[in-house]
């Protein structure tokens, strides 16, 4: 299985699709070409929120915004899972939450372009061809890719330079017996529903009734249904972390937030 | 074959997607992951337009306002057909038109939750496990399910407590040789054009040159192309209801129309 | 394989993936159901450049403003690929694009319609079943189609009789040594990232560093990155036509055009 996402909207993403089925016969299953575009930390977290759902496969995902420069590509094996990305971060996030066990090695190659391919289209002309080559070596039965069958690939050399991305970590302040007072975090994504997700893991607000948000004191719930709808709320989403959301209604134009927000969420008692 | 409908945009049905591939082989095609948010009645109106054409299936439907509270999740065995959805009735519209026979028996089962399933992911966590378990349970080449392949699966339970979803029926008056003279109806659904699509059946327009709208006199044509480009027009869809649309615009728009409008046709001599 | 484009957007693909499932196992790729709505010249450019990445394959392209007149139904047959659409023009380009050699033959069939079909819904009841129907007919190893294969379809017949497409040509005028003085373009499409894609060649404007565009000085670069963000370029796409782009931001909007607007780019020195 090769999976595609990409913020190429429509229809470029074809393109890659095409690319593929000349190469392979891999089932092809779209992830998304709607990621925020521009954004590999968007990207990343997206990505390491859906990849795991799935059994191992090849990941080919391009957010790149800078595609024609020098940035490397990179083919990146975690488990039995491999990313395919531009060397801009994006594939290292879900590539440790793709890993057999947290901590467990994770191999990164970079992918040697030898064809004179385009400046604006590499999701074409780079990225798809590499994951075509890496599921066609790994064998329709096997794995998608062991680091050995990725180093048999003509086109992929080991590497120990490449950039990584990391999530900002919530600034806390904690009260006399170690409870959070205040949580200064930061919004990653807006999803679909208007939802704004942020950094602060839900073990944060663990336990609390009410947040005040940015000032404004709002209930954290368990789920939408348990304010009525058009108000606000604060709950922990399917991913595990904070959102400022409203019930049948859209979080970050209630709130006033958007990605790169810093959010402080404030506790009483 | 396992398709997938909901109102989650991008990519939360990705995760819908990998948990199905991770427990079935089975072939994943996406209905429609843009489904009007929020609105069980116009999911089912869509989805007892579209899922008729497939071959026997299961269709795993996910417009759910409702997650998160103690709704319950069912599955709908019509004919050959099975719809996994959340318990609001957006199933039931769609079963009646799968069922092999007008009222032949539709059975329902409820969906046991054993795990811990999160309070806002119900299509990742409830609805798509469902839907490979009956797509599983019938076997590769059965049908998709019988009722006594359902009643094996452990997690599902016969139940005669569901709710149902009907949708309204326009109010007519007719003139002294039983003709409409007026028909009052509601909007269901805007489609990606524009139109502005009732729950008035065709038949109540069929032989009509003109109908005022809502007070304004608008031919009744065959085909958009039948009105110059930029005019209004009534017309019977392909799902066989009247719409009010624009010749290359937006309907919905120039007639001032929204989903759960009242619309009044009238005729004259 | 059976490609789907359209500008049908939500959810009226899915009947037509529907209605090929009943009649075929091909596989089935989405290229776009996003193309720009009832623009068959946009359809043609955007599908000349994707439909050539893929391999042999029956590709069923609907954008049809002209739906429910009289115009004819064509399968369009180029090497090993068909192309199955409304005749009215969309199909030809993609068509000489697919031909094996530039100027080798293409064949066109007209589609029989002898069941009522809708009159607004060929996608469904015209063209995905000739599709399959097409599809059917190579067989399941064989290339898609030959003209023999299609020949043999009783709803198909030749034909020399269709509409043609063609892409506007700019207007050029030259200095003394034959070099480009001006380039008198039009905008064909603006794609998702908002790129005002035109007629222009790219060679028109190979080792320029500068173009003035409608008399605002661009640099013409190789890719977005070699402008800051936010800034105006002009490049040549990865379809080989010139773009008016922003990096990081939306060209159309920059420089003030839309699909059909006259660009022109003049030349110092």
């Amino acid at each position: 299985m090769i999976t595609l996402a990409s913020d190429f909207g429509s229809p470029y993403p074809a393109a890659m699709k095409g690319v593929v089925r000349r190469r392979s016969d891999a089932e092809l299953v779209d992830v998304s070409h709607d990621l925020p575009r521009g954004d590999p930390r968007a990207a990343a977290f997206w990505l390491r929120f859906v990849l795991p759902e799935f059994p191992p496969a090849v990941h080919c995902a391009v957010v790149d915004p800078g595609v024609g420069t020098d940035r490397a590509a990179v083919v990146v094996r975690a488990g039995d899972h491999v990313v395919v990305a531009p060397d801009n971060g994006l594939a290292l996030p879900p590539a440790r939450a793709l890993a057999d066990d947290p901590g467990s090695e994770i191999d990164v190659f970079e992918v040697r372009v030898d064809d004179p391919a385009s400046a604006t289209f590499h999701g074409r002309d780079v990225f798809a061809p590499a994951a075509a080559a890496v599921h066609e070596a790994a064998g329709a039965d096997g794995p998608p890719a062991s680091s050995t069958t990725l180093s048999a690939v003509p086109t992929l050399s080991p590497t120990d330079e490449h950039v990584d991305l990391t999530f900002p970590e919530p600034a806390v302040t904690r009260d006399a017996d170690g409870e959070p007072r205040t949580v200064t975090g930061e919004v990653l994504v807006v999803d679909d529903f208007g939802n704004a997700v942020t950094n602060v893991p839900g073990a944060l607000v663990h336990g609390r009734d009410r947040a005040s948000v940015d000032g404004d004191s709002t209930p954290v719930v368990r789920t939408f249904a348990d304010v009525p709808p058009g108000d606000r709320l604060v709950t922990v989403g399917s991913h595990g972390y904070v959102e400022c959301d409203v019930n049948d209604g859209h979080g970050a134009s209630a709130f006033g937030l958007a990605p790169g927000d810093a959010v402080r969420f404030s506790f009483d008692g």
